[in-house]
């Protein structure tokens, strides 16, 4: 086994690196022009990568969905005779920079939001929300009005916000994190602040776009993102990716690098274990559902909005979002108990990410595995539920489970 | 003395009256033109009225400086005699349906807010914050800059404004104070959230004028409003007054209306005693000074943005707003221990203002001057400081003087 000291040293230096990343919005791009290995017939998915006839339901029925999108075939039969043949490629948003919502579709031709640390170069990229719609391609749904949702993303949406992007000389993250987390957001399941101070920080170069000519297209893209309170948790996401990665593989450290769930399983990976994915199995949730549904409609289809409870925020932060009990049940005080108990299994607290609630506390960041494992608390996730069928069908909190922490420090000690 | 009974009934009858207000900013107007009695020679300030011989300090330099920026004197010593001698007449922004930030200067050129609850009629009026400089009117302090933003604001920011509320339809306000209260704001020492929410509300309408050829006129206005997280205060404050002055005149009723400072005493108006004022010493202050400046350094200068207090905002709201800590002083529990006291001194909970950490009660809203003699509870507001001097030096917990209770009570009883 490790010695504590030289893995206390790793984690410190991996929870400085996850601290540092100061995540900037550079761009807006086709995924197929930036997203490192990405190609013309890759198609990404959340979660540990799986063998093609494991995947199933939603998730499945999302990735042929993204095929058919993209024209890479005509219909969903082609696409998975393609898949089966490799003339289309499955594989781990993950492993290509990127995270998904949900299912976590992309394809060459999809718009990502183009995320830098400056300092380091690290890179993270994220896709578009794709409203408020409860159809909606991620949720595991596809018909013409999907499809057309994702058109206007790519061709209404994404070329003002890149000419706003452009304009502005790029949108630094941190600070709009710092300050939505003390106006109600923990940018998870709450990024109602952070939306709408993303949509300030862009107004004014906007009201010049509209007096250059574009007035229409700002008009419909400055409506689309301040309709969806959620538009944020790309970019939240995004920032996640970019402060996860800055910690990776730095040798002998537990500290947790990304929690990621696919349709059949949860996976962490570790920064002293590279890229192994570290499997168990589903969550365990604590749910609110909307009206009409039960727990037995749930269903799940990957996600990986929890790299923001990777890197101190979300469930880790929900002390500063208690607006959130209305969305996804639980009191105020559980709430605070909840965040409390995540600095049990952290190795930090974020310089930036601070709490009013306790006393501008930096919020816990940087899950320790050996953590974990000893104290028996499982982390805790803010997350949105999809169900049978398609469509989100609530909300609520999810546990990780310790299968995967116990995997992790098996293979560090 | 009146019945209990009698005293509750009509309690709740001002009480809901106070509830039942939707405040909407209609207009942007000069004063001259909406506030009723307002001539050309009227200056409005803050505090029940006061012998123009007691006024002293920043509010008498105020006011002075006031008559010299709307043309009626040529310099401060013809201004004080003109006011001797009635041509220019100083009165109270109370009696006038406004409400004065500090020392509250109005003349008939400023620019107002015009706030009106639809369903009785009931108007309100505040005028314009003045930016984040420590140099204002309202602070006591006048010079070529003071005069060149006040400039600003009738020139620059009103007619920008006036055309947004025009095409926007007006901007009802009930609803953006209710979100603010989700997102961290209590309405009175912390308007960040409500500041984002109006610009998102207002930004459409400011896409269309900047492409009508406004441009360079609506991105000046917009930098402007975005620049000063303060900036929806006076419209809180005009939303709270249209509130408050929908409970007036209820016979036998005990709920306060009003709660005014002057630069020598507090006053609180009470719904069964009309226009009367109930007055006391100044009030009571636990405060944090910005660095360098001591209890000392601290000058009244009037003051009745606690209009929000008195329906049901600011100190009796501050367990929405635990970031306030930073700025004002106190810990996240005594927030919550001084909001959750309020209750024992009110009459109602506000339906539409909840509060997310005490699970969405409604805030405490009809501060009843029985129960606050009784009980010995202060009413507690969040408060800006002014400086021997001029400008803004701290912030804090105001208490207001329980003298002021005492005798309304005795002239009810």
């Amino acid at each position: 086994m490790t010695a504590p000291s030289l893995r206390d040293k790793a984690n410190r230096v991996a929870a400085e690196r996850m601290c540092a990343a100061r995540p900037t919005l550079v761009g807006v791009e086709p995924a197929g022009a930036v997203v490192p290995g990405m190609t013309p017939t890759t198609i990404l998915t959340s979660g540990p990568p799986l063998a093609w006839s494991d995947y199933y339901g939603g998730q499945r029925h999302a990735i042929l969905s993204a095929a058919v999108y993209e024209g890479l075939a005509p219909d969903l039969d082609t696409a998975d005779a393609a898949i089966r043949e490799n003339r289309i490629t499955v594989e781990s948003t993950h492993d290509h920079g990127c995270v998904g919502s949900v299912a976590g579709l992309y394809t060459a031709s999809m718009p990502v939001f183009v995320v830098e640390d400056a300092a380091t170069g690290v890179r993270g990229f994220c896709n578009m929300y794709e409203g408020e719609s409860r159809k909606r391609l991620n949720y595991g749904v596809y018909d013409e009005t999907v499809a057309a949702g994702l058109d206007f993303l790519r061709d209404g949406l994404a070329p003002v916000l890149a000419e706003a992007v452009r304009r502005a000389g790029g949108v630094p993250l941190t600070p709009l994190i710092a300050r939505a987390l003390r106006m109600g957001d923990e940018l998870h399941s709450r990024n109602t602040a952070a939306t709408t101070l993303f949509l300030k920080a862009l107004t004014p170069v906007l009201l010049d776009m509209a007096a250059d000519g574009d007035h229409l297209a700002v008009r419909t893209a400055y409506g689309f993102l301040a309709d969806s309170d959620y538009s944020f948790l790309r970019l939240a996401m995004a920032a996640a990716k970019v402060s996860a990665d800055s910690a990776r593989d730095v040798a002998h450290s537990s500290v947790v690098t990304a929690m990621s769930i696919s349709c059949r399983e949860f996976g962490i990976r570790v920064s002293g274990t590279g890229d192994t994915w570290h499997r168990g199995p589903l969550p365990d949730v604590d749910c609110r559902l909307f009206d009409g549904f039960t727990e037995d409609d749930i269903e799940w289809m990957g996600g990986e909005s929890h790299i923001t409870e990777t890197t101190g925020l979300g469930g880790f932060a929900q002390a500063a979002a208690f607006a959130l009990q209305q969305y996804q049940g639980g009191s105020p005080q559980a709430m605070v108990d909840m965040n409390q108990r995540m600095y049990q299994i952290t190795v930090a607290e974020h310089p930036e990410y601070r709490i009013p609630f306790l006393a501008f506390r930096g919020s816990p960041v940087g899950i320790d595995v050996f953590k974990v494992v000893e104290t028996g608390i499982q982390p805790v996730i803010d997350g949105g539920l999809a169900g049978r069928g398609g469509g989100q069908i609530g909300a609520g909190i999810l546990r990780a489970p310790m299968e995967c922490f116990a995997k992790a420090a098996a293979a560090l000690g």
